[in-house]
């Protein structure tokens, strides 16, 4: 029997999509998951695809049925279950075979699991994959890391799987180690920024302006022909417009708002303190899916402080749906702007040599943050002299002189009505700090000097200086 | 000889003031410095507190020097200098000696080395001491985690040399292992963000209101007698008088707009996130801290963006002043609600039972962010109920109230303008969405579901449903 091109492990929704995805791109895959009888169930209703899916009922049986050197996918839960996988594949793999982990995998774990395995003559590839169930089956946004000879075995099968964005693979290697897992981190947690804000516009919309979801979903519908074209625009446009089966309400009113949050959100901020960059949009995004999740407690503090008043936004309808389209891409530039930075500093922290214009273009299709203003990053970021910060690329500065006035009416009117904009308020706070010159540290650093001896730098000699009241203290 | 009762090692600057404060208190300290000309030039220097002080040239005769068991202060260099000196005293004291960490550490570190030493016989304390160089020496708030055993034999020093408020030590025994490394972190976390909001009002009367620093200074020299009341509202108004002696211009307008971030800002977001907690507020200030270090960039971006135009704040300053006063006290209220709720969560993650009333009343004084505000977090703990959040403590929510629409007066007023607000506005966003029953996330869950199937909660009925979008994307 002809040798499948690849293997995968773990049939679930996502592991079963991406075989089936493989399956009809062409690529013999041979499957495995840990009760047989989801293998043979999956094998069977995979169809007209069948002839290239190789159902094994062991790992030996997976082993022997791929083509050396073996390329592996995991695709299952992120945590311990890798773990054990990897165990048991080094008793069946040879030299060069690769383990693949397609999880969300800590990019701290995929940088410990790859050097566990490189003594093994294994080789190992943490692979972030984006785009949902959907984007598992018609071609995901996928964020390779490990070394270059892995990424070329397995690279025709991944560019074909993936994502095209006008004919380009949205496929990557992005560098060695954990550099892929720890791109997909920093993306979800630019997804968490960019869904947070557009919930606080739908708030100034619902509770500000008092307009129903329908109404609200046209303007989002409007909003996804211009700068803000994007899948969560159209998707938020979408879901405003749905209607409950059970009760005929727009299905929006009917879902309880508290929402969860997963690993990658929380790791992406913990990261970006690690190295020291602000991504203030970001932490405020996972803080609000938090406090969101704290419902009895929002319950009674309004109890305690009473109900805001609802629709006293203010008048000229159209200024504001204008300025709130223009907060919006403010907003997200900002966002944006943090987790290229944070990406651009981890890169030099661990030596990936990160291609940010790529990682850009790789995320036009297929991932949940799609759009056509990833074009306009990638654009920037090669045009060199951008990477210290998106808000200092030309094109950048063009836009955000336009869009920031907006953010700041949007931002003060909101503050004033009490309608929570945590993520646009850290936006504007951010862009705010960054482009002041002189900003109020240097009183900090007069406090520091005075009750700690800190010393401080001057602004016309060089060198550690104390204030006129050192030794008092 | 009259043995110790006990043992310091590390003679820096806050090592010989806390030996200095334990000898003036009556006690015999045994110290010993790595480098023998620093002890003795330190026992020549105490004048009359030589009587209490044993100047040892070796670990063997500090711990010959004291009566056991024996406790030893190390006050060296955070990290692997304290590891070094474990494994010193590991062979020079006997079962139930006690090693007592009062540097800056990570709590992990600390319960790391409590578990090393549980077999040795050994007990370790992890010590959070803050005050910086004045408080070592005259009475610094002291916060200790370890065994309750070890506790009552330090507890005599200990609160002897802690900082009194109203004839009460501010020193305490907060729970085990890493609890008092943990508080203090909080505790700078807490820190950062109060001198960032109070930079930030700075930043309004400066720039927006145009203000020179001698008239600021007396506006916080005001507010010190009131509400604000507390150590770093003092040294704002003292540091905003000084003149710098080179130039005779005020000393805060001559010092680089450059501030530092210590391990204990960044730890304290990160243990946050660690623990699901918002502590948006410090995260915001921890971020600001580090833009200001992007000087460079800072001055490239006011280059491309254009200057703000200053001094168009308001014209009414008696009330924006009043309103600047309610703003730092509402920005402050949040700030500590979220840094206590870190405590909270992480006492219930660690099984510390950390006690918040006397937590906050041994930071009444020695420590940087003393202030009066504390005996009332203090009562509002001690008074139950509000463990949840301070900002459901009835005093805060009666505080808030009359509070909370100058914050978000001024935090709109500075959006509009240019000046940065980063923990302010964060702290606003915080309230607001505390605050608010019916959230956003709604929208959230209906994205999520969506595009991954995650499913969501309704409001009419218990489980997870899935929108009737399902099965279609």
């Amino acid at each position: 029997m002809q040798k499948a091109d690849i293997g995968l492990i773990g049939l679930g929704v996502m592991g079963s999509n991406l075989a089936l995805n493989i399956a009809e791109k062409g690529h013999r895959v041979a499957v495995f998951n840990r009760t047989t009888a989801r293998t043979t169930a999956f094998a069977q209703s995979a169809g007209a695809l069948a002839e290239r899916i190789v159902a094994c009922d062991t790992i030996e049986a997976l082993a022997a049925a791929i083509r050396p050197p073996r390329p592996i996918i995991l695709m299952v839960q992120a945590g311990k279950a890798v773990d054990e996988q990897i165990t048991l594949l080094r008793g069946v793999l040879s030299a060069n075979d690769i383990i693949i982990d397609a999880g969300n995998a800590n990019f701290r774990d995929t940088v410990r699991r790859f050097s566990e395995l490189r003594g093994s003559g294994l080789t190992f590839i943490g692979m972030g994959v984006s785009g949902g169930e959907e984007g598992a089956r018609h071609g995901p946004s996928i964020m390779v890391g490990g070394t270059e000879d892995s990424w070329r075995r397995v690279e025709p099968v991944l560019t074909a799987i993936s994502a095209k964005y006008e004919g380009e693979p949205c496929a990557a290697w992005l560098g060695n180690g954990g550099a892929g897992h720890f791109v997909k981190t920093i993306h979800n947690g630019i997804e968490y920024a960019d869904m947070q804000m557009i919930a606080e516009i739908y708030g100034i919309l619902r509770d500000g302006l008092g307009m129903p979801p329908k109404e609200i979903g046209g303007v989002f519908g409007e909003w996804n022909r211009s700068r803000l074209n994007s899948y969560l625009i159209e998707i938020t446009a979408t879901v405003l417009a749905a209607d409950d089966a059970a009760t005929g309400k727009p299905i929006v009113d009917m879902i309880l708002d508290r929402a969860g949050q997963k690993g990658t959100g929380k790791w992406s901020v913990i990261e970006a303190q690690t190295l020291g960059i602000p991504a203030t949009a970001i932490e405020a995004a996972v803080a609000a899916r938090v406090l969101s999740s704290m419902k009895a407690e929002r319950e009674a503090a309004e109890a305690a402080y009473g109900k805001l008043s609802a629709g006293s936004f203010g008048r000229d309808k159209a200024a504001i749906l204008a300025d709130l389209e223009l907060a919006l891409f403010a907003g997200k530039v900002a966002a944006y702007a943090q987790g290229f930075a944070v990406m651009d500093a981890a890169s030099k922290e661990f030596g990936w040599g990160l291609p940010l214009p790529t990682i850009a273009k790789i995320w036009r299709a297929g991932c949940i943050i799609r759009s056509q203003f990833l074009g306009t990053i990638a654009e920037a970021f090669e045009a060199g002299g951008a990477t210290r910060n998106l808000l200092m690329a030309p094109a950048f500065i063009a836009m955000m002189k336009e869009a920031h006035p907006s953010l700041r009416r949007m931002v003060a009117r909101a503050s004033e009505e009490g309608l929570p904009v945590p993520a646009l308020s850290s936006a504007l706070a951010y862009f705010d700090s960054y482009r002041q010159a002189r900003g109020t540290s240097n009183l900090i650093q007069a406090q520091r000097d005075f009750f700690g001896a800190h010393g401080f730098e001057r602004i016309d000699a060089e060198g550690a200086h104390h204030g006129p009241w050192a030794g008092e203290a």
